[in-house]
C-alpha cells in the first residue's frame, strides 16, 4: 500500500493516481467518524492548524476548521484584519513567524497564484493549499472526486461536463487534474471568453455549446460565476450567460436521467442553476458539503503524519471508535 | 416530569410552564458547574455549535460561546463580515451548509423577526433564537426568570415593572411571556410613542407615568434605550427621558425597600440607570451576566438531547461531578 | 524558594529580582513541554482566558492564544470591532461584565497607559497586560530576559543596547526594568528627539550615536519603527533613520562577534534591520518568537495559580508528562 510522503498539498497536478486514492481511502474512513454521536477522535490532539484565509471565505475555512477540530487539533485564525499585514510585514514573515510557533499546519487561501507553494518551500511546518489565484483549489477537487466516488462507484470512463468560467477558476483546474488522473473523460463548456486556449492539451474537450457533452454527462459541475468581479468584459451579462449555460429543468430534458449535478458552492439561484434544480433530485451540492470534512480531515491527518513520519497505518489508527476513553487508542497515533 | 421535546429555542411565547420550569431546574444544575475550580463538563463533547451573529453583539454572543465551551462542544463563529453573504447566499442556504456540515445546534441572531423560525423549519439542527429584531429574546428573558427566582424564591405574584422601549424591544416581548405564563403581574412603562397599542391584551397593565408602578414593585426592569437608532421619532430627547423614566436614588426612594434592579445590559449609564443605582445594593445586573452561561447551557443541552433523543434525566446527567476523569460519567451522557 | 503571589501582571517595573527569576524558570519548564509531540498540559482545563485586543495586534495575541491553548485552557477573544465599545460601554463595564461571567484570566491590550491596570484594580480576575500606551509590555520584556539567558547564559554583567524609538516603546521600557534588575547595563541609542529626558535615572546610559556602544554590546535590541504613526516630527525621514541607527552588514563590522540581535517584530525590513542581518546568523528574532509561548505560559499558569491558591510546586506540576492519561498527575494541579 502506498504511504503519504508528501509535507504539503498544494495543487493535485503533481498527485499520483495512487495518492490521489489514498487520500479518497482515508476520507472514507473519516467519513465513518462523522456517523458517529462523537464526531471527534484524538488524532491531531496537541498539534496546532493555522488558518491563514487573506481572501474572504467562509465555506472552505468553516470546513477546515470543523475539520481540524474533529481531529482534536488546537486552531490558529489568522485573518487579514487582525493581520501584521498591515503593519507592512510580508506573507513571509508572517509564515516564518507561525512556523516559530511551533505550528504545525499552515492552511492558506490567497488571491495570488503560487502563494502556497513559495511559503511551503520556506518553511518546515506543512502548507495546504485551500485556493491559490486561479492556480488550484485542490480540496475543492478531491471532494467532488469523492462525491462522484461515492455516488457512481467508480470515476474510470465516466464523462464529466465542467460548465462555466473555466478561466478563472481553479476548482476547474483542481477538478480537471484529478479527473484525467483517475481516468474520467473531461469536458469544459463555456463561453469561448471564458476557456483558456490550449487546454485541449490537459486531456480536456472543449465545447461552446452545452446541449451536445450533456446529452453524454454522467456527472456535470457548474461553476461559480464570480458576480463580485467585473465579468461584463468577458460576458454580455449574467442573463445571456443564463440563457446558454445556466443549468433548468428544460435543459436537463436532454440528459441521462442519472446524471449527477454538482457546485462548488454558494450557488448563484437562478444564474448558473435554477433553484429547482439546485434543490432537485439530481444535485449533489450539499453531499459536497458534507463530504468537504471528511476530505479536509484526511488531507490534514496525512500531511501530519508526512511531517512526524509516524502515520504507519493511516486509515485505521485515525479513526479508533472510541477517542477519548482509550489510552491504547490515543498512544498508537501520537 | 416533563421533558423536553422541542427541537428548537424560538421564543418563549410557545413554552408552557411546565417547559419554563424545565429550563430552570436544568439551569440551576449548571448554576453548580460554575462553583467548581473546573468549570467543565462534556455533556456536548463532538457536538458543533454554530454562533451566527448576523448582528453586531458581544455579551450574548459571549455568553452562549462560553456555555457551549463549558458543555465541551466544539464552537463555530459565523459572523457577518466574514460570511457567504457578501457573496450573495442568502441566509437559507448558509443555513442548509452548516447544517450538510453536521452542526447540531445553530444559535442565531439576526435583525429581521421571524428568521430563526424560518431557518428552523428548513434544516434539522435544532435552532436557538439570541435575538431576532423586535419579535423575541427567549434566553434574555429566562436569564431574567432564573434571575428573579434566585432573588426573590418564587415569580408566583410578584408584581414586575418593565421600563423603556417597550415597542421596539425583544427582551421585552420575552419578559412579558416568561412572566405571565409563570404568574408575575407585569406592568409595562414608557413613554406613550414607545408602547405598543393593544399589549394590554398579552396580560401586561400599561402605565405612562413610573411614580404609581414603582410603589408596588417588587422587580424593575430597565431597558436599553437604544442610542444607536434614531429615536429622535419617538422621544424629544434622552435628557428628557431620563427625566422621566431614568431610575436614580431619588426616585427608588418611593420603591419597596427589597426591590431588585434589573437591566439586559450594556446599560447606558446616565441614561436609563444613574451610575449609583446601576451599581448600588439593589441592582442585581452582573448576576444577570452571571447566570446567562447557566441559563444557556441548560437551554443547549435541552435542545441537544430532544434533537438526539437521549436526554432522559437531564439534571443529574448533565453535571456528573468528575467530567472528565469518569470513563462512567461520560458514557450515561453520549 | 519564592512563590508567586501578584494576581495580576501589569509591569516588569514593580517586579523583584525573585520573581522575574520565577517566571524565568518556570518559562524553562514549558519550553520543555514545546518540544513534545503533543504540546498540551492540562494546567488551565476549565479555566478561561479572555483575549481583549483593543489595539490590532497579530503576534502577542497569536502567542498568548497558543500558550493558553496549549494550557487547555478555554479563550475568549474580545475584539473592538465586535465590542459592545460601539454601543459605548465603557472599558470598565465590559471588564465588569467579563469578571461576572466568572473568566479567570483577562489579557488587555490597549492603547491608554494605565488601562489594564485600572481594569485590575476594579475585577478579582487575573489581568495580564500585554501592552499598553507607551508604558509597558511586561511579557515581551520577559521573552527578551529568557532569550538572553539562553543564548548567553546570564543576564548580569552584560552589555544591551537597545536602539531606536525610545521614547514611544513600551517594549524599550519593560526590557530597562528587567534587564536592571537582573544585573545587566544597558544603554539607549536613537535621535535625540526619540530619547525621553532623564532616562538616565533609570538607569541607563544614553548615547546618540550608534558606534561607540555597538563595540561593547554582547546584546543589541532593535526598536520597531511606528511607520503608521507620523513620525516625521520626530525624525528627518525613515531613510535618514535608517544612515544613522539602522543595522547592516557594515556597522556590524565594529562589533563584537558574538553579539546576539533581537527585534519584537514585525521588523521593517530595510529600515531597522538590512535583510540580511534580520535573516543572518546572529539574529535570534524566530527564537524570540518561539520563547513567546513558554513565557507566556509561564505568566498565564502562574497568575492563576495565584488567584485559585493552588500553585504549590509550580514548574513540576505544570508539566506533568502525561496530562490526558493521568489523573493522579490532573488532580493534582486543579
Amino acid at each position: 500500500m502506498t504511504r503519504w510522503t508528501r509535507k504539503d498539498l498544494l495543487g493535485l497536478e503533481e498527485l499520483s493516481r495512487e495518492e490521489l486514492l489514498l487520500i479518497l481511502d482515508q476520507a472514507k474512513a473519516f467519513q465513518q467518524v462523522s456517523l458517529r454521536s462523537i464526531k471527534k477522535v484524538p488524532a491531531l490532539r496537541g498539534k496546532t492548524v493555522a488558518l491563514c484565509f487573506l481572501e474572504p471565505s467562509t465555506r472552505t475555512r468553516t470546513s477546515f476548521e470543523l475539520a481540524a477540530k474533529r481531529l482534536s487539533a488546537d486552531i490558529l485564525q489568522i485573518q487579514p484584519s487582525s493581520s501584521s499585514l498591515v503593519k507592512g510585514e510580508t506573507v513571509l514573515d508572517t509564515a516564518r513567524a507561525i512556523e516559530a510557533m511551533q505550528v504545525e499546519i499552515v492552511v492558506i487561501r490567497h488571491s495570488t497564484s503560487g502563494v502556497p507553494a513559495m511559503v511551503a518551500r520556506a518553511i518546515r511546518s506543512s502548507v495546504i493549499n485551500a485556493g491559490d489565484g486561479s492556480h488550484e483549489h485542490p480540496t475543492q477537487g478531491l471532494v467532488d472526486l469523492f462525491t462522484i466516488l461515492e455516488k457512481k462507484g467508480r470515476i474510470e470512463g465516466l464523462n464529466v461536463l465542467i460548465v462555466g468560467d473555466i478561466l478563472h477558476s481553479r476548482v476547474a483546474r483542481s477538478n480537471l487534474w484529478g479527473l484525467t488522473r483517475l481516468g474520467a473523460k473531461v469536458t469544459v463548456c463555456g463561453p469561448p471568453t471564458l476557456i483558456p486556449t490550449g487546454i485541449e492539451s490537459f486531456g480536456a474537450k472543449v465545447s461552446y455549446r452545452l446541449e451536445e457533452p450533456l446529452g453524454a454527462a454522467d456527472v456535470l459541475i457548474a461553476l461559480r460565476l464570480q458576480m463580485e468581479r467585473q465579468q461584463e468584459k468577458y460576458i454580455p451579462s449574467s442573463r445571456e450567460y443564463t440563457r446558454l449555460y445556466g443549468i433548468d429543468r428544460e435543459k436537463l430534458k436532454g440528459a441521462k436521467p442519472d446524471l449527477i449535478l454538482m457546485h462548488p458552492g454558494p450557488v448563484n439561484r437562478g444564474v448558473e442553476l435554477s433553484p429547482e434544480v439546485a434543490d432537485g433530485p439530481q444535485s449533489v451540492i450539499l453531499e459536497q458539503v458534507t463530504n468537504g470534512i471528511a476530505v479536509r480531515m484526511a488531507v490534514l491527518y496525512l500531511v501530519a503524519g508526512a511531517h512526524s513520519g509516524s502515520a504507519d497505518s493511516p486509515v485505521d489508527a485515525a479513526v479508533h471508535p472510541e477517542p477519548f476513553e482509550s489510552p491504547q487508542g490515543k498512544r498508537s497515533l501520537t
